[in-house]
């Protein structure tokens, strides 16, 4: 099918099945994602995943991390830090401890155990930032926290990626890749805030000199996609990048109420919904998916793990309330599942079964989060 | 080169180009198509042509006829029509004339001199539109004949196209299968603007009451590339029925100045950008582009013509200044003189020399449509 119409298609019903679920009460998030679902391969199969798709979802990521960092408060950002990182420290270690207790459990082998551990591991910054903005909670503490525990989480999961590459290729474990994969996240986030935080702000009140129309709305988009392309050559999500630019430009993007809300409308009325829908359309359910005691049971280690994970990490700071909700809202899981599933099913790590749950894993905890974040937050009000 | 490096590389200089080209006085088109020239395979090769880059220039385009349609004022527009006819007609029989002359000069055959003829005869609706906007002329009285004289300029070089695919394919010459594409495009235009007009405003205040963030954005861009993609399978421009949906929508999007303004940078900070850049990629320049004689003549002939004919098609309602610079406005070639040359190349009917000849017919009056329509719009204030 012609691409613009899959492009039309895909756009047209994620805004009615958004709007349907916005009505019933829950996130437009998960009418997008099931629009997606509909029209792809697993049921209509109007749309099929390509790589002009792809870059539009990546713009739809970028868009979206780069208005959550415009929209967070920077001073809240960085006094969450201490709470964010043990966030994220416990919010990984338990659910990984808890994947490989489950599959010695089933009597795998080590690379299963690892696989399943680094498969519930990472949490989608995509999912637990849209849930934010949809509940209008990102600009609060708990938001930060949450937001600043998903991006070092990030980074973790760059540093689980290339171990579960390097058993997928069957080599030998290599101390020298470890640090440079991990490293090079490591120094463009130091190097990019600090350089960025000099070089931004002056390269953004420059266009606000020029003669041409629109250039501040499209220099603000180039910085954008250039943060999240450098991040992206550092090994980073596309969005880490993205979202450190608009944190560093957000009080000068909040200030200019006509830009902010061009971008805003950029983001959400278009590419943000196209990436939630792609989503969809990524989830192959035309396959068989099998529903065994074991896909029971990895949902319940997943949904457990990091909820209980991100409950530890942060209740020092916060409220049990609190911490139970910033562990829900850490939940959901997304992109790096899916790849670490694809490179281990096609290293023959695993098998079909075993890949199977975890697109379910991933399925059922980004349709749960918005809900159960939803119902949570109702308490905190 | 990763593709999203190729959109960020033309969008960025697009822009910087763009500027230089304002700050010396100039149309920021201008600047923009050559940053296209300079990352395309004429000169650096960073940037090539592909399937991807073309959707987001179709997408440049829709949104460029869409806003140019929603700035009109469809009664100015309405009034228009009659002399817009008549510009339309004497601005492409004329330089069809002076082709076939041409042609006829040069000894050429009678496939040949249809060719020449036909490729000097439709105006670049987007490059015309671009200059009326950019001189702010778009909402005169002038503009609006201009604007409507390149939409009918549109539906006479499907017409023209049908017949020199027909040469091509050396076909008899079927009179059903004419008017069976001139009429699936006359069809359109009339069934779209009938229904459009009743049920697309309507269809834009039911999205005013939903519940979804940015719905009215959303709908709004959905309704554009719907009614693109329609005119599209009518053989259409796709930017013909965007320009139709803007001008049925046009009150009520001007009457809502945030939604207005998120659209214009939608437009000229992104995706019109990137498809005048994308034009300049399209100009394969490092081939042996011939400068003879005959190049001189036919650009002579191309320019001439048109003006001509704008001329004379228009003086009738207009100062013989107005009309002159009617005929200015309508010079620019583009699309379709590029889609009938590589027909004819590929059918045989023309060889490199004709071919490059074209090209370069195109970039000329691409490139001084801007600047001669600055110089003469000066003398109208």
């Amino acid at each position: 099918m012609d691409i613009l119409l899959q492009i039309l298609l895909l756009i047209a019903l994620a805004k009615l099945l958004g709007e349907v679920m916005e009505q019933a009460g829950y996130s437009s998030l998960i009418g997008e994602i099931a629009a997606g679902i509909l029209l792809g391969p697993s049921i209509l199969g109007f749309v099929t995943p390509n790589d002009t798709l792809g870059l539009f979802s990546d713009i739809g990521i970028i868009a979206l991390l780069f208005i959550s960092g415009a929209e967070l408060n920077p001073k809240a950002f960085s006094e969450s830090g201490r709470t964010a990182l043990s966030t994220a420290l416990a919010g990984v270690a338990v659910p990984f401890a808890g994947g490989i207790l489950l599959g010695s459990a089933f009597g795998m082998t080590l690379a299963e155990q690892l696989f399943i551990g680094t498969a519930l591991s990472i949490t989608s910054i995509g999912v637990s930032v849209r849930t934010l903005i949809d509940l209008k909670k990102l600009s609060t503490r708990l938001g930060a926290t949450i937001v600043g525990a998903a991006v070092i989480d990030d980074v973790i999961g760059i540093f689980l990626l290339a171990m579960i590459s390097t058993v997928g290729a069957q080599q030998q474990f290599s101390t020298g890749a470890f640090i440079l994969t991990v490293g090079a996240g490591i120094a463009f986030l130091v190097l990019f805030t600090g350089i960025g935080k000099k070089v931004l702000p002056g390269f953004f009140d420059l266009a606000r000199k020029t003669k041409t129309h629109e250039m501040l709305y499209s220099i603000t988009i180039i910085i954008a996609i250039l943060s999240a392309y450098l991040s992206h050559l550092a090994g980073l999500h596309y969005g880490i990048g993205a979202f450190f630019a608009g944190l560093i430009l957000g009080g000068r993007i909040r200030n200019d109420r006509s830009l902010f809300d061009s971008l805003n409308d950029f983001a959400f009325g278009f590419f943000v919904t196209f990436f939630f829908a792609y989503i969809g359309v990524l989830f192959d359910l035309s396959g068989n998916l099998l529903i065994t005691s074991f896909t029971v049971l990895i949902i319940i280690v997943a949904l457990a793990g990091k909820i209980l994970g991100g409950f530890i990490g942060s209740v020092g700071s916060f409220t049990k309330m609190e911490a139970l909700i910033i562990g829900i809202g850490m939940s959901p899981r997304g992109g790096i599942e899916l790849i670490v599933a694809n490179v281990a099913l096609t290293a023959g790590i695993i098998g079909a079964e075993l890949f199977s749950s975890v697109v379910i894993v991933v399925i059922v905890t980004i349709i749960l989060t918005p809900i159960a974040m939803k119902k949570g937050s109702a308490f905190l009000d």
